[in-house]
């Protein structure tokens, strides 16, 4: 028996979210304690699945009482384990705190529960007007509260900045069991720390996000596309870092390569963009309020190196070129099961590190191959690792510190959950980690919340 | 004798940062001792000019062994006496830290250190062919380290956010004595939590900021200034709000009234900008890379109510427009010493709040007179209010309690300081003080750092 199936806390637990709403039956509870690649489960635990605010702050309290952990999950979409239990923890599921709470189009804002999908964000912004500025593959699965939880990024950072820039206010309960209530609609308001901000990325340690105030951003209505295609991967990284400076209206700079290409054609029966195979190409999206092609174009006349191009100024057309990038996971998914890296570099290091990857996997693994794709305006990249076995670590450790030694980061937008949490040393000192272990204790001084994520144990 | 003129902590200090460096004189400590509107001021104190971080560090170290606290203090513009010694406190002055550490062209990014200024900063930006995305009128003064204590916002808020959203890692000294070095220039990096967010707006409580990375933004070269004119404030209201949803070029949306470009039109001699008078006036500006005016153009046409405009778009042109409202301090203190009120509201309730005003005001004092300007996109207004003694506070008593009626803030630009302590309860809950708190000790558990500032006492 693990200590969430401890028959008094179940019965506690019914009594305060309705017997109903507490899972115990392996079976019921199976999607709760696997991940959606199935690569993170937990032994048979309870899941508590609250209908309000009140009932999440009984539930911390009832854990907090018997000294039983819980993780919170939201749409279990995450790829690092954060949201899974690892030793019999109490899963805390919002998924029922769905609702909107208010929609202001005159100021461009909505209050949603923790629950509610982005898709559905996207949803309310576009019924008002708006648009929600975070934008990602699993849309219609993942929640605003845990794309909080690991300050999500996605698609559009380049423009409208992650998650942490886009929650105004948070309802949230603490793992010292304060409720705050902090949704106001101000844009402006220097009384005091920031609790959304500190609350984005911290994955459920400090406190339970039951509602959310997200800033929306203007719904523009023209859209430009563009694949480039380049014949070095300098010359299509010198493009990015071109295009961000000269192109105010981008939104999107995503790069690929001809491995990537030539998979996705296959695996999804894609035309082939250009006639000629090239090195490396970059998807890049602008959007503006008129129709203006004139930034654009202007901006690829002066760019060097392009050697092959195809725009798109109709949606149909634009959702064609998306496809080459959107369907690298799906297609990579055909060859094998990845490795799926998530990392950061300083933008000057990133060509050192695409040119040093190769070599350091053909050292560690003959079949090893790497896929690479991602946001690369901001150093984002995901790095699929296939040909090797999925639980052989040697691979991800010898990229994670290559990345380390160029002054990357471990995670640049999935978080550490409990899968990196070895890796986070190469990423913080102890004089950074120190810090955050005092803000943990200030704030869940029982440690009941997601103890086993993000913050590796102190040196002793 | 203050507990900063204890001759052993005095000669520590000396030892720490050079004799040179210690000012103990009262004449030469005036200086820090006094705010530049002279309204706060301490009594004899002790003032520590330390060179580099380890300096800093020593300096920390030796006020919390010897139980004497500490207030870290930039350019000395701020507004609410948050960094000026109330009771005896050193006075830290982080001045000396004023190079800049690195500019990164290839990513638009600058290290400098906590003592330089924003003025400072825009050069070495613009050197680099990029710009900084917060201006402010004190921009010669006001340090980096002083921006970051108070959040500070300024003109361009609307489009690249306060200094909170500048700040992409920060070097730093805690109260418990880490120096925390986060300097690297990633985008992304979710291993742990934002420190950077937690000290913007902290006003030196958490930690003494002594360098930071800031992201610069696209220096762009094409701008349109135009002031509007309207007939009554719900129309000026309804068309900023207009404006901020289809004008993605938006850079600044101000406010003001018709009192107030009188006042600066006869205090400075500027000509009348149109031949009638009306009620309330937007000067809107936007930016972008190519020469465009369709945009704001095609957003006039649609914004109802518009009584007169001037557009400019060469650059001498847009400057005289900005004097309208710009000279608005300037003018204003040539009618007496006003109560400075800076404050936000959430955008709905900017029209029920200025409607209300005048009455307020009328029933305090006779000869109360409010002048109106501010970052209205953001909700954000300054009022000021002359014919009132200056240290009659039942005016600033009485404004703030109808912003809090309105959900709005007492602070929204500003900082809390020494001087609003009082009112921060009209806008934070004790269950969000109570947080506040718990980081407060966890990060400081002296107790040194600028302990009379921000966070009020916890009623017992």
């Amino acid at each position: 028996m693990t200590p969430a199936q401890d028959p008094r806390l179940v019965r506690e637990l019914a009594d305060v979210v309705g017997a109903d709403h507490v899972l115990v039956d392996d079976d019921v509870t199976a999607g709760y304690r696997t991940d959606w690649t199935g690569r993170f489960t937990s032994p048979s635990s309870v899941v508590a699945r609250p209908g309000e605010t009140a009932e999440v702050a009984a539930v911390v309290d009832l854990c907090r009482a018997s000294g039983v952990a819980l993780v919170a999950q939201g749409g279990n979409t995450g790829l690092v384990g954060g949201g899974i239990p690892t030793q019999g923890e109490v899963v805390l599921s919002l998924r029922r705190l769905a609702g909107a709470h208010e929609v202001d189009g005159a100021s461009g804002q909505v209050v949603v529960g923790a629950g509610t999908t982005i898709g559905a964000v996207h949803a309310l912004a576009a019924e008002a007007g708006w648009a929600y500025g975070v934008d990602l593959a699993s849309r219609d699965s993942a929640t605003v509260g845990g794309t909080i939880a690991t300050n999500a990024g996605g698609l559009r950072v380049l423009r409208y900045g992650d998650t942490r820039a886009q929650v105004m206010g948070v309802e949230t309960v603490l793992g010292d069991g304060h409720t705050v209530t902090a949704l106001t609609g101000l844009y402006r308001n220097n009384t005091g720390y920031h609790l959304p901000s500190l609350l984005c990325g911290s994955e459920g340690t400090l406190g339970v996000v039951t509602a959310a105030r997200l800033r929306l951003v203007p719904r523009l209505r023209h859209r430009v596309t563009a694949l480039l295609a380049f014949d070095t991967i300098d010359a299509a990284l010198a493009a990015a870092a071109l295009l961000r400076r000269a192109v105010v209206g981008l939104e999107a700079v995503e790069l690929f390569l001809q491995a990537g290409l030539e998979l996705v054609c296959s695996a999804g029966s894609l035309p082939r963009p250009f006639p000629d195979p090239h090195v490396a190409y970059l998807l890049v999206e602008t959007a503006g309020q008129i129709e203006d092609r004139g930034e654009l174009a202007a901006a690829l006349e002066s760019v060097p190196g392009i050697a092959d191009a195809a725009v798109a100024t109709d949606p149909a057309r634009g959702r064609a070129l998306w496809r080459y990038r959107e369907t690298h996971t799906e297609a990579i998914g055909t060859v094998g099961t990845p490795h799926k890296l998530d990392l950061a570099l300083p933008l000057p290091q990133l060509a050192p590190f695409l040119d040093r990857l190769p070599s350091l996997l053909a050292e560690l693994a003959a079949g090893a191959q790497a896929w690479v794709f991602g946001h690369v305006a901001d150093g984002n990249l995901h790095v699929n690792v296939t040909g090797v076995a999925p639980d052989d670590e040697s691979i991800d450790d010898a990229v994670f510190r290559l990345v380390a030694e160029l002054g990357g980061s471990v995670s640049a937008e999935h978080g550490i959950g409990t899968a990196k949490r070895r890796w986070v040393g190469l990423s913080r000192t102890e004089a950074e980690l120190d810090p955050f272990r005092a803000i943990k204790r200030a704030l869940d001084p029982a440690g009941i919340l997601n103890p086993h994520a993000l913050l590796p144990p102190a040196t002793p």
